[in-house]
This record gives structure tokens, sequence and C-alpha cells, in this order.
């Protein structure tokens, strides 16, 4: 069956990978599903079609014959759950690669994701520049543990899995604010996996949606 | 086998079940199966003992036998997966129940956990009740979407599931904010899960540890 996902026709993050339809793509490559993108307009996306897909109007949803998903962390698991190579076959340390697929959008995302809506919606404000660090304690607080988790892990828990590929993806959006540098088996783990074959295939493809938005 | 969560041995909430061991023990209620808890002081979260469980320190764990897991929404959607009730049978509406506890920990929760956040922590700083009004709008679009989905159904997809368990969850934090009085079917379905006998005997559990850490 087809596998047909939705994405922003031009991504507001230029084509850096940022957007949801990123994990989404790089799971598929991970488990070597080949995949159509339907793109939408920010407009379309709060069109009565698209709310039918995901009622709160956000990228991407996934179609699979009568299936139809939406939420980038269900599609991933949905994903993983059913084609091989990114979940381990035996129970338990199943549960806890999901276990880290939870940990990358509810306790490291939520504080990465405040920082940028900040940038992005509160820059104007007077309190912008004096709540920064703040936003950016909350963020330490989180890396801290990570790092002492990893320690010089290759990955978090075992072979690569779609737990690494939540984690990796939610703090490649550090990738401008330099917090990282302090992290250095962080940072190496992140580089570790953009340097993975299905990354760079899943990034292209991004790309070359964006750029082909932006005309001849 | 026996299962053994840790849950704060005083909750800062002070007993309203906004914790997040509730969930899990709502979710154990709702399948039937009894628990042990494990009660820890907030510096326990940070020390060793507990870090092997969570790397983040933060409540709940999960140990059933050798399984050790961490993330309130990993060990709902384990508890679902392993004891009937609280997914579909049928492959395609399965997907879609996890599709709405990924909703409500990525797409619902983080709007609602900033405002908590800053109630709790930015209350001093010039700038909170100028942020607030942006806070708020920022729930309001998550709430009209929400309550537009619902329309006068009494769950979200069918029967109710660990999707509907964790956005009425998450939503019980509105209480006190006046929020959810403007949609009154979203407030309607808050209040059909929290008559649910399960939720009433996992609140219940949860006020007493409370009231038992008050002491006598």
């Amino acid at each position: 069956m087809t596998i047909i996902i939705t994405a922003f026709e031009s991504s507001p993050d230029r084509g850096r990978g940022l957007a949801r339809d990123m994990p989404v793509r790089w799971a598929l490559e991970e488990v070597g599903q080949t995949y159509e993108v339907r793109p939408l307009s920010f407009a379309a996306t709060k069109q009565s079609a698209h709310l039918a897909l995901n009622p709160f109007g956000q990228i991407p949803t996934y179609e699979e014959g009568d299936l139809v998903l939406a939420e980038s962390g269900a599609i991933v698991l949905h994903i993983a759950q059913t084609y091989a190579g990114l979940l381990p076959a035996e129970a338990e340390p199943r549960a806890r690669a999901v276990g880290w697929m939870f940990a990358a959008l509810s306790t490291l995302e939520p504080p990465i994701m405040e920082r940028s809506m900040a940038f992005i919606t509160e820059q104007q404000h007077p309190w912008y520049e004096a709540r920064l660090p703040l936003l950016d304690a909350r963020i330490r607080t989180r890396l801290e543990a990570l790092s002492n988790r990893l320690g010089d892990a290759e990955w978090l828990d075992g072979a690569f899995s779609a737990g690494d590929l939540l984690v990796a993806n939610v703090l490649r959006r550090l990738g401008s604010s330099g917090l990282l540098n302090d992290y250095p088996a962080v940072a190496a783990y992140v580089a570790r996996a953009e340097a993975r074959p299905a990354f760079q295939r899943a990034f292209a493809a991004q790309l070359a949606a964006f750029e082909a938005s932006q005309g001849a």
C-alpha cells in the first residue's frame, strides 16, 4: 500500500529539517519504505480537508490504505511497530526504546520548543532577553542528565532505535543555540545520528522540496 | 508479577492529582491491576538510585519483574498494550487511539504546562502578567480544535481509550484557570472522565498518600 504523508509545501525553517515531517521521513528511510508527499500551504493545513486528518491542523499526517494517523510521534511508533529496523524484537528492550521516544517528546522537547517559540513569537517583547537565561537553564538541566546517561555509548540503549531517532531529532533544534557545545558527548551523538544514510536521504528530500517551492 | 511505581511522598500539588503518577495509577485501575507505590522525597528523585531508573530524575517509574520503565506516557502505553481495557483490538482504531496519546502529550500538554510553569516559576517577574494572554491564546487554539473534533461525542474515537485517559488527564491541569468554561463540550468530557470509577479510585489513592505525608 502506498504511504502518503503531508508536509509544508514551503517549510518555514527554509529546509533545515526542523519541521515535523522530518522524523517521519527519517523513520521511513530507516525501515526502507518509499512514500509520497502531499505538500500543503500553511493556509491549507487549517482547512476542513486537512482538519479531517488532523483536528489540530498540523503536519505531518500519514495515510496508508484506510489508516489515517496524525502526530509525528505516533506515526514514527506506527512505522517502527509495523516494519523492522527501529525497535528491538524482545519485549523489555522494546518497551525501553518506546520509553526514550516519550522522553524525547515529553521531557526533552518542551523546554527546547519553548525556547524556539520564544525566539519566533516573543522577540519583540521587552522580556525576551531577560527570560532567555531561564529557558536555557531548563534545557541545560535536561542535557546534563542526558549526557550523564549517555556516557560514551554510541546510542541510548543498545542498537539505534526509534528512541534515538526522536531524541536526536529534538536535539537538532538546538543547532544554532550553542547549548550543545558544553555537552560534547551529546553533540557527538547528534552528529552520529545525522551521519546515518537514512537521515541524509530524508534531509535531502525535505531540502529538495523546500528548494522546489522557491522556484527555478 | 508485582507492579511497583514511584511517586512523590508529598506531592507538590497537595493531592490534586496533577503529578505524573496520576495517569499511571488511573491506567492500572482501568485495567484492574493492583500496584505498590514506593514514595520518594523530591531530593531522593535526584539521587543515583532513582537516576538509574529515570536519568531525568522524574516520577513515576514502573517496575514489573525485570522491566524498568520511565515516562508516564510510555508507562500508560505499556499498560494498555499488556492488559485489556484501554486500546481497541483492531489495528487501525488502536493506532488512532495511540495517536490521541501523542496528541495529549505533544500537542495539548506543552502550552498547558508552559502556563503552569510560568505560574510556578515566573510570577515574581515583571513580565508574568503581560505574558499570560499569550499563553492563554495558545491554549485556546488547542481547546477550540479539540472541541470542534469532539462535538457531542462521549469520547474522542469510539470507546474510552488510553488516548482519552491522557487527553483528559492533561486538561485537568486547567481546572483552576477558568479556560475550560468557554468550551462546555470539553469541560463535560473531562467531567465524564473524572466520574469513571477507575479515576475515582486512582484519585483517592494519591490523595490518601498526600494526606498521610502530612502526618496525623
